[in-house]
């Protein structure tokens, strides 16, 4: 797979730029609603370079758009943790990063790894495992991250799947309100459990 | 509106059925996957008496068919509410309710404004505006319940917004993992906050 750019010239800028249009077109309007096409259409790519790049079409393209999604949920959470000390700083830096990127988007983008939980699992078993191993992933930081400033280990998960939970239908709360009201609330909330 | 049943006998019952298999079918594979041809067939309903009941089409179906799911969410917290005497006996009531919910689906179920939600605000002003209705009326209903058992006004609002958010995430979490873990471990750790 990796060796594809050698054969055909700007592959790779081809191959990153559809799967980073194919999660900002999911984030937005989900998975059924976004055609290979508009994929072409929006990320520039040539013609034929998404059978070239993703031989198992379109569920191909949304598994690496959701794992590519995780990873940057992921680096927000290891931000958040990075530059806190302690859990209520934790759960501000968490809640202002979140809510930054929903006013950026004028409260039109979401996540993309619940859109497609949502509409594809579980009768699709490769986008199920993809999406389940995001939010497992979040959780595991989030947990380490808790258990880093004193959380028993097994508190420190539990506490941990709430806020995941609680950040992931705040996404969704803050959009049909079109207000970074859902966040910062629930933020200050759970900074009582800690 | 209310007089159509005059002119076509069961029309009102086609209606009801249609909107509750869109409610049924945006719930297991959201807003753009579910077409009016598959509602016509898993409904029953005659062909033509969707354009005749839903003028407005699938939008206006759709609507319908999250106020439907909006009106099921609020009574399933009002009997939570009803049933128990104190916040963490509401708590246990509530993830119970929606643990076995998404059990009997076998995790092929969510929230259908969820979905709707995430496919159609904030670009669609008339979805965007019954979704907001949806989320805002349960947290007012968990509010109301928190204030009748001690809690503060402002803060009963408060934790009701983090209790509504936190069990849509569940939601979605739950049926990644086809587990109703997140539900069960959301509602422990929240009932700290009691």
């Amino acid at each position: 797979m990796r060796d594809k750019s050698r054969a055909m010239p700007r592959k790779s800028n081809a191959r990153r730029d559809a799967i980073a249009t194919a999660a900002r077109l999911f984030q937005r309007q989900g998975y059924h609603a976004t055609g290979l096409n508009q994929i072409l259409s929006e990320s520039g790519a040539p013609k034929g370079s998404l059978y070239f790049h993703f031989p198992g079409g379109k569920e191909q393209l949304a598994a690496e758009a959701v794992a590519l999604a995780s990873r940057e949920l992921e680096k927000l959470f290891e931000h958040a943790a990075g530059k806190s000390k302690t859990y209520r700083g934790f759960l501000a830096a968490l809640a202002g990063g979140l809510a930054s990127w929903m006013e950026r988007s004028e409260f039109r983008e979401g996540c993309p790894v619940s859109t497609v939980t949502l509409e594809m699992t579980p009768h699709n078993d490769a986008l199920t495992e993809v999406c389940r191993t995001a939010f497992s992933t979040w959780q595991n930081r989030v947990a380490e991250f808790l258990a880093s400033v004193g959380f028993a280990e097994r508190r420190a998960l539990r506490l941990a799947t709430l806020i995941v939970c609680a950040f992931e239908g705040a996404f969704i709360v803050a959009r049909a309100e079109r207000s970074t009201r859902p966040f910062l609330e629930t933020a200050r909330e759970l900074s009582e459990l800690g």
